[in-house]
């Protein structure tokens, strides 16, 4: 795949995937519920866990039809969950950021309150865009789809990443504790759009294990290079609040390892993602392969 | 049924669902998650959501075997579910209360980051319980299920009706506007929590129909009743902080009817919830039966 059909694949997807959204997220919803809702999931994003999602639904020959309709469930579904773990990390009881995709936080614009329910509907709202009524996603692929995203959201995946991220505030982690935190708090998501974007069609157990590896790659590479861009980048790059890791003295990559080793451990783990997609043998993985450069080379 | 029965049959569901959840939320969470979730939702409350469930359950005739375990399973995810929302609703952003099921609130003992991840990963965690990878829940009862749920909690349910309760602080509201506050923020899981104990066996249409009837007229005298003993019981008594909806100047069925015809209305409630049940033309409703009745002569 060459560059320039990646981004116009990418660009075509996600149109789509904003659409879908839009229509998912309901202004109606009551008491200005549905306004933060739509404030703090449309119009921004990178969009990497749906774009991962319906990669990896190509990849595996689910890309057209019903299948591209069931992927779009996922590619919502994931962006929500991520949505909404945006929206609470970014409280005063958390991270108290102000700024997040180049706007102000949702707990800024709306109140406390309206972002700790926006976030909670949001969450709610991911496994209803799973289990639509209609037999678009069959009712045996909801359920496996449900129980993944499940997982990779709750306490043995981001939840209970961010307790650590929490909890390691002021204290120094070994380079293993961080791939743990982390692994958690981002990979788990990452990997469990790949997965579930593999479950839209038929896909060997060791392609499925393969995309399993890339998944958990590419978490990791992400995370890495998100603490790489905080200390190297200002506010206005990141469209949020630059240098926060080091003003709360929490432990990064960059200083667990140093700038130039986090930067070759990224590009290590870049490199283990596209061997892992070279081990799952399948044809159309070429936008995971160019997903993977993304993370990596990305500069915001 | 004989109410000594009902007492016997009630007292064993308990244990079981006590035991479940014991099972179920993890203490090994990372970081301190696991104990801020087990502090949350083991050993306190009445757990009627469970109860309405497995009752369901056993008048469609899902009470023994696996369909006694699937029924577990809803019932765990519902209190789960239940346990989140009152976690983040007592947090200082939102109601601001100190004391739940006569202890302190989950975030004055484990901090408001804490609180609220634990009401995040105990969402999570309804849906992974309601998806197990064993087939002892058929994949699409699990999704059924998932929808089911998802909606009850998310911005049509629960997170709309909240709010909208928000919103209502000091501004007077009808006694329409109040009543569809609280078939959101209370009825709509309390239905739900009926309904998705009647998935797991068979029932009819019509049977189903009156069932959701049942749950919408408990799942408001519920409300109502609460709203009744917040006017006239102590801390002590109910276990939370009384008279908060006063002091926040909040309305309620009592401010908007009166306190004898809120009582009024709880009865009237009630008597809807028990036609239902014989519309229903089930069997074994009558521990449905008398769950109307303890939530209406409930005292705490």
């Amino acid at each position: 795949m060459k560059r320039e059909d990646f981004d116009d694949w990418s660009r075509a997807r996600l149109a789509e995937v904003e659409a879908a959204l839009d229509r998912w997220v309901p202004a109606q919803a009551p008491a200005g519920l549905g306004d933060a809702m739509r404030y703090g999931v449309l119009d921004g994003g990178k969009r990497l866990r749906p774009l991962l999602a319906l990669a990896a639904a190509e990849a595996v020959g689910a890309d057209g039809g019903e299948a591209a309709l069931r992927a779009a469930c996922e590619a919502c579904a994931v962006e929500l969950i991520h949505a909404y773990s945006l929206i609470h990390d970014d409280m005063p009881c958390m991270d108290d950021d102000v700024l997040r995709r180049g706007k102000p936080t949702v707990h800024v614009r709306y109140g406390q309150a309206q972002a700790m329910l926006a976030g909670d509907a949001m969450q709610a709202l991911a496994f209803e865009v799973l289990t639509p009524e209609s037999d678009v996603v069959p009712a045996a692929l909801q359920a496996g789809l449900c129980r993944l995203l499940a997982r990779a959201a709750g306490q043995d995946g981001m939840a209970g990443g961010q307790a650590i991220d929490l909890a390691s505030i002021g204290r120094p982690l070994d380079e293993r504790a961080l791939c743990d935190m982390h692994r958690r708090k981002t990979g788990a998501l990452l990997q469990a759009s790949v997965l579930m974007g593999a479950a839209c069609g038929d896909a060997s157990e060791a392609a499925r294990a393969a995309l399993a590896d890339y998944g958990a790659a590419i978490g990791l590479a992400f995370q890495v290079v998100d603490d790489i861009l905080d200390a190297t980048q200002g506010s206005d790059q990141l469209g949020k609040t630059a240098g926060k890791d080091a003003e709360r003295d929490k432990p990064t990559y960059v200083t667990v390892l140093g700038l130039a080793s986090a930067q070759r451990h990224a590009q290590a783990l870049c490199e283990q993602a596209h061997a892992a997609l070279a081990r799952s043998r399948l044809h159309k993985a070429a936008g995971l392969g160019m997903l993977a450069d993304k993370v990596v080379q990305r500069d915001s």
